[in-house]
């Protein structure tokens, strides 16, 4: 029915404020992770997350790559909150790259669409979390600002397909839309 | 007679949005690319760029350096849009390196004014798109931290010149002034 | 009795910003500046500052790492600018690995949240500077993500307290709360 989201930079308060609003709205809840488990830094940040979503009415499921399915595939949970669209992007970025190939602009806008239309057709909300990435210095390594470009890309078409966008910066949320 | 800066990170939508507002306003439209052809991967933004442009009324100037020239020696078209200043500043660190100096602060300052209100004396309107690029760490690089706040100083001179400032986010413009 | 952060990227105009809103407030003033004097580069910056405050009404303290504890032993100037935030963490961490140790989020938090209570129990304003630095690219080096997660934590934890919150941009304020 509705569409969120929320972006913010690094440690901007941005999951917390998603988590919040959705904890405001109906149960039950999923949590859809994008965080791949592949370092100790990594498994720190989840732990503590799940830490935080404990005894609040979620469900978690773990998917880095095909968020539309896991939208299809469970459709009871009321409310859904995908944390985060930039490690979904850096995720399909590397399935890409150990195929041979390389993900480009129109890729991400299209896998992008197809995921805000899935979560448009469910019956309760959805929110997505992204991360603003693009605000620094032009990096050096040709994949950083290849994936800069994707994200940014990634950002603009949902923010097109939301009913809501947020930019949240010290903890606090300022609407966009 | 107006003047409007629209700043933003990259891939968050400024330049196609400074297009549009471009491309509601009276032509002739003048785009003035301040971006040198350099690189492959600088071939093929501007390339997909110029694309964007075609069959809307625009001439197209390439000028790296001297922007408030190209306002001066180009009094015809009505509207003119310039993309961006960050690059220019870019080009004018170069120049100065190359000629065995610095650019310094206050220089920076001296030719934005120069810019502005050069472009305030023209009939039409003039929008300057720019990129915001000291949200993120500060960088290890000398070069990259003085690019930072020239780009930086560019910005709020500019900003202070101009009767409309936008910043725009995830291709949503959020108006400063 | 009234508590500001101001925030923003680098050379956003922040400093200048908060200066001024500091200016308007009652004399006498205490700036205080929490950077280091480790470098010519940064003592360019401490001395353009300086200038910058000449003659209208301030007295100047430096302190790296104890800002709760110059609120407390300067009782008597009306109005505090602490300038800034970030750097202060930065320090805190250099101060911890020096020790053996390292500086945490939640440490961070307490300290953050002592300074404001601080702050507060003061007659005059104080006025927080800070800056944004995890809106780029996810730093390389675990050390700059460690940094980027404590800065942010810090930001979060000052606004929470803070009476009115400003994200300043190419010069312009832009009031969060």
């Amino acid at each position: 029915m509705a569409l969120a989201l929320i972006t913010g930079g690094s440690r901007s308060g941005k999951s917390a404020f998603a988590q919040q609003r959705a904890e405001a709205l109906a149960a039950p809840r999923l949590f859809v992770a994008t965080c791949p488990r592949i370092d100790p830094e990594m498994d720190g940040r989840i732990l503590r997350h799940q830490q935080e979503r404990q005894g609040k009415g979620w469900q978690t499921a773990e998917e880095p790559l095909r968020l539309a399915e896991v939208l299809c595939c469970r459709p009871d949970e009321e409310t859904v909150l995908i944390d985060c669209l930039t490690l979904w992007i850096s995720n399909l970025m590397h399935e890409a790259e150990q195929q041979g190939g390389a993900l480009d602009e129109e890729h991400v806008s299209a896998l992008t669409k197809e995921l805000c239309q899935t979560a448009s057709r469910r019956r309760g909300q959805v929110i997505l979390v992204s991360n603003e990435v693009g605000l620094g210095i032009v990096p050096d390594n040709p994949a950083a600002r290849r994936f800069r470009d994707l994200a940014g890309r990634c950002n603009q078409t949902a923010a097109a397909a939301a009913d809501e966008v947020f930019l949240v910066c010290c903890g606090i949320p300022l609407r966009l839309k």
